[in-house]
């Protein structure tokens, strides 16, 4: 069916809050086949929610009106849609708000069925879910969506569309959102039953057909993210790991420990910020660090082997680089890298350059790092 | 002047992506004293783009329209427009793009002045500051706002609003902003010539008095993140720190040393995430471990007396505490968190309970932290 959705309030329209209710509405109703064709944005003033009520049911058969349902002056919305479609009062039926005090109202107005939700992310949440995703699935009629993201690193949008080239995908739609540095292959399918009870199988099959073409750049699906990905293969073989962290100074494993249970698998971390740390904790020599400099290929291994020695880990991890905006110089660049991973046979090191600000470089030398324990 | 939005794009529709070019786009008009009365909404189809532009122009006198200016498919914008409005094409004055390829277009349609610009955020941002903003200044005509804000951190909303009650602010704009997990004070004035010259007595006038009423609450001011004001503190001290953590598991350090020139006063971190970590590098005694528990005020103690000593610092910073969601006990229930302060002075020690999700927990510690230097 056909969608309006009309935001109410001064702190939106004075961009004093960014709208996140209409992106929010928009996914629900889509994922169930119903298209959102219309979107209005007013301040708390009566004439205006009036306006953009009438416009929308002029537009779409159902319409979301989210903001100003609460108890204070400037919550006049109802009274607002009211007054524009010539009533005196809204009669709907209340919809019940678990976790605030103002109920949402559904009610025909017009050629449309309202809803009438609550401006704050929360409630709006929990009414849609519970009082109107039911309704909106049956009149889907059955034209119901999935879709399934397909997480990637290392390879950027333009490449991955290059090795899907020429795929069919059977009637799924497959498209890419970049959420820096990831890329996510988004498929989505419609909803199909089949002799076999598999209603899905479509999904699936063009998965594989994606796998198939881009391999091991997918480290996860939906909401599993790189240091999940990485702690759950550790997990699996049993092993830790130990970091020792220079130029990202602590993100990897802040990241690490975001992941609940993480401290089966990490054993600690050492963020040697100051030369002097580098040798005493992870027992650098001052020789490497004063022939090849801190930023080096010989100074990552050491501080890999070093953490792996100290910590009695599986895995000892390392990066040192030069994170800027200053502190670069010819050789050695704003946004130069090294990474080693050590265990107790080998050691690998890659080296890279990624002139960003600063937080941007972090980030990306951790997936880097993390990316390295996965394929490990 | 009255303003309108206008978005177009499927992939805000189907609410794939958020839409942010609307809130900063009503922000710098709302701070030259122009009002965003109107935002529309619409999919990549040529009547909906017409529909929502002349709904625009009668509704006011200046409209943003962004999206759909490439050159693939599906940017049919500016003919959408044009036809809406019964021309061929639309033929106005280009606004240079110097970050990418479609410029935007400036061009009277109906009784409004429209703005075309593109989706991109980064290529809208340089067209609307380098061709609009100055011509939004002019048409101000010298009501022009300007803004101020106070962060603070340790009061909820509602105490720093009891404190500033019946404060006469002086035509200042006063509101409260929660970014979690602090609450921005905003000061918001209009520009006004004084014989003395100062045109904005007012604003300063204003956060004098909410300073009196809460003091040290305040930690820094509008980009002053937390992290930089504790730092700029040391920094201006001449003093560095080493920090320990647990069960933020390098989340404070990875605060630090996002501030750049961090390396002046950050030593080392050390994330001692195993008792075998906190006894090996930080010198924490087996039997304080085994007496008093890992999450005890014995052990923080400990760990920030280590981390001080080894590292030659003049601050060792220390917490340790249960993040959860597993792991907690009747007497240390998950959100329990132990925080230590040494100097070569003293020994500082707080404790308090954040029954919280992980992320927050460990955000919500670190700025406990790092306020504790910051109040030292």
């Amino acid at each position: 069916m056909k969608i309006a959705i009309v935001t109410t309030g001064d702190e939106i329209m004075s961009g004093n809050v960014v709208d996140t209710n209409s992106a929010w509405i928009a996914d629900k109703c889509w994922m169930l086949g119903h298209e959102v064709v219309w979107h209005g944005g007013v301040g708390d003033y009566k004439e205006g929610i009036g306006d953009a009520c009438v416009l929308a049911s002029e537009r779409a058969e159902i319409v979301f009106v989210s903001g100003g349902l609460g108890a204070t002056l400037d919550d006049i919305t109802l009274e607002s849609a009211a007054a524009a479609f010539g009533k005196k009062m809204i009669g709907g039926k209340p919809l019940e708000n678990k976790v605030g005090t103002a109920p949402g109202v559904q009610v025909k107005l017009g050629k449309a069925v309202f809803f009438f939700l609550p401006g704050v992310p929360r409630e709006l949440y929990q009414i849609f879910e519970d009082s109107i995703l039911p309704l909106l699935k049956e009149m889907a009629g059955g034209g119901i969506y999935r879709q399934k993201f397909l997480r990637c690193f290392g390879l950027p949008e333009a490449s991955l569309d290059e090795r899907l080239k020429g795929l069919d995908f059977g009637g799924v739609r497959v498209s890419f959102r970049v959420t820096y540095p990831e890329v996510k292959i988004k498929l989505v399918a419609r909803k199909e039953k089949t002799v076999t009870g598999d209603k899905w199988l479509v999904i699936s099959e063009a998965e594989k057909k994606i796998r198939e073409r881009i391999g091991d750049y997918v480290f996860g699906v939906d909401d599993e993210t790189m240091e999940a990905a990485a702690g759950n293969l550790l997990k699996k073989k049993k092993m830790t790991i130990a970091v020792a962290e220079s130029c990202t100074g602590g993100y990897i494993s802040n990241l690490i420990t975001n992941v609940a249970g993480s401290s089966e698998w990490f054993e600690r971390g050492v963020i040697s910020y100051s030369n002097k740390s580098k040798m005493e904790i992870l027992g650098v020599k001052a020789e490497t660090i004063k022939k090849y400099g801190a930023v080096s290929e010989e100074c990552t291994r050491e501080m890999a082997e070093g953490v792996l020695k100290i910590s009695g880990a599986g895995i000892g991890l390392s990066v040192t680089g030069v994170a800027g905006p200053s502190g670069g110089t010819e050789g050695k660049p704003v946004g130069t890298v090294h990474i080693a991973l050590a265990t107790h046979d080998e050691t690998r090191h890659i080296s890279c350059c990624h002139p960003r600000p600063r937080e941007q470089f972090k980030m990306l030398t951790a997936y880097e790092a993390l990316d390295m324990v996965r394929r490990l």
